[in-house]
């Protein structure tokens, strides 16, 4: 893992998304949350932290009204600004907010795909990669964009962790899926799942997988895992194919690259076992005897993480040299608006970005 | 659907499955509940039927004293023989087992993968098979096998599937997952999802997605879950790749094969709607919001249906002249002997089974 600065009261960016979609009520809705003595405490405890929003003091507002809270929206002029004597000035209903997405953000409608939505969640989110690189916040904490309104606004990536990398200058990344605690896994700790392969075709993904993309894969949920539990994880490894091929019945990558990877892996040291049959696999770490699972495309983990909790998992960014988190889901336009959308996962990703940025150490 | 004998009390071949694994066990344990005054009645009951087990008689004695279960194994000449003045001669304590899977298999131990086993298994699927084509029984519901011992045994098949196709003699069938009303899913009804591409490698499931596989599976299912329901289906149709390919981003078969396919069956009457991205589908699905589900490929669906609930669900064979349902679980040699094996699965597939008969339809 990369050093991050050490702190005991991590300042998180937490950036707005798209002000069409949920982003800015699930920001208020959670909001006291964030603080030891706020409204509803989440699961479980959040560490001590400065959260900033990256966003339009406006929007947040309107947000915080739209759930019911009793809540300002606090303007503030930088992130050093917001930490200077934090609790003193802000709080459960005091929301200090970075303004950096322009006039037009407030004037977006929910449920609309815009192209002003959409600058403005590119604005913020490259707001707070600055800072977070600067090291004026601690991490960062996004709430979801919609990659069409993106697009129309003339910023032509697949999501966040592209414009990540590319902003911080890292062809080698990642992203894990992280399941918090909750009453759909046995596990009390939780579960990490990495991609080997993500926004790509299926076809691009049968191609691509490789001895060493997978050993990296392993690599970086071990890190990532180890960081989380403080202890060697229990890893395993889905194959590609069904039945992991029978054999070799059913295609030869499981016998070519990812078992030789696996047994590299475990060679360095890693408890990580597989290729197995994805389907099984999943339902066995649902049953607690996995700590994290190396997922070949996809849909192979998001099927399982969605229809297990998408709403406790979390979105980390692996293998950047800044911390940053994000809920698992979108901008649900369909119901964005309505004030109900629920504020767990953006609860359990600041509670994941602070846990790393307390130890100093970026996923 | 093809015509299959009409009966009000259709007579279940039950087949045995390896000996090794934890088909007698689950036939055992599941008995009684076959039985309107049977000891554990199951959740939704079973129409009246007369199952007969073929089998092992000593097995299946065997397995009933696992089970701590008062009932004898009765053996019989003949599915006729068994049918006759079926009421007055078994019961919750009497279980028919017509003896057709040679001498060995009572000598195969729990938990080997052997010759004997997959013999044993072999034979009684056979067996069931005539039995079916000759008319002698309504029905197939067929305990797990092992595919390793079944090769052992000199039977190379990827599953119960393809050898009943080619008993069968047919070249276009289709296998449905159906996960019976439980409390993992919404929807009272229960859950039906039919494979575009089954037991392949992932290279050859994207070489083989088509308009017209796609468009014969949708056909599939919503004959399936019209039989099932007693009205028109909602059916969701996934993508192959992620995100539905995110308007051509990650792959174009959305586009070229299974968007023209989906258009087709709405022409053709069917309330169908998609491609939409696996992971979100399902858990919509989930949520009450379909009847039945087309996956691309094997893990998609199998991924899902085991994590909502593995043993409520049941493997129905489309497109055969015959009716036959199975568990959706494999022999779990792990757990085989110890009496503890869940036998839900078992009783949805006899009441699936049961009820096609009944309607004197196959699936």
């Amino acid at each position: 893992m990369a050093d991050a600065k050490k702190t005991d009261a991590p300042i998180l960016a937490v950036t707005m998304g798209d002000p069409a979609g949920v982003g800015p009520e699930i920001i208020a809705g959670a909001w006291p949350s964030f603080f030891p003595n706020g409204a509803s405490g989440p699961a479980f405890a959040l560490p001590k932290s400065r959260p900033v929003v990256f966003g339009d003091p406006q929007c947040v507002a309107a947000a915080a009204k739209l759930r019911g809270l009793d809540a300002r929206a606090v303007p503030v002029d930088s992130p050093d600004d917001a930490a200077r004597d934090y609790e003193r000035k802000f709080g459960p209903n005091a929301i200090p907010v970075l303004p950096c997405c322009g006039a037009d953000a407030a004037r977006v409608k929910y449920g609309a795909i815009c192209a002003e939505g959409g600058e403005a969640a590119f604005r913020a989110l490259s707001c707070a990669i600055d800072a977070a690189l600067s090291g004026s916040v601690d991490a960062i904490v996004t709430a979801p964009l919609h990659k069409e309104a993106l697009r129309l606004a003339g910023h032509n990536y697949p999501g966040h962790t592209e414009i990540l990398a590319e902003r911080c200058g890292v062809s080698d990344f990642g992203m894990a899926l992280y399941l918090g605690p909750c009453p759909a896994i046995a596990s009390p700790t939780g579960l990490g799942v990495v991609h080997v392969t993500l926004h790509e075709s299926m076809r691009s993904a049968v191609e691509r997988v490789s001895y060493e993309s997978v050993l990296e894969k392993i690599g970086l949920l071990r890190r990532f895992m180890t960081a989380i539990l403080g202890r060697e994880p229990r890893l395993g490894v889905c194959a590609l194919n069904c039945h992991a091929s029978d054999g070799g019945l059913f295609g030869g990558e499981e016998r070519e690259y990812i078992a030789p990877a696996v047994e590299t892996a475990r060679e360095q040291g890693a408890d990580v076992r597989g290729p197995f049959p994805s389907d099984t696999l999943f339902l066995d770490a649902k049953n607690g005897l996995y700590d994290g699972i190396v997922a070949i495309y996809h849909d192979q983990g998001h099927i399982a993480i969605k229809l297990m909790d998408m709403f406790a998992a979390v979105n980390v960014s692996l293998g950047l040299p800044i911390i940053r988190t994000s809920v698992a889901h979108g901008t649900a336009f369909n119901i964005a608006g309505l004030g109900i959308a629920k504020t767990q996962s953006l609860i359990e990703a600041a509670r994941v970005a602070a846990l790393f940025a307390l130890r100093g150490e970026t996923p």
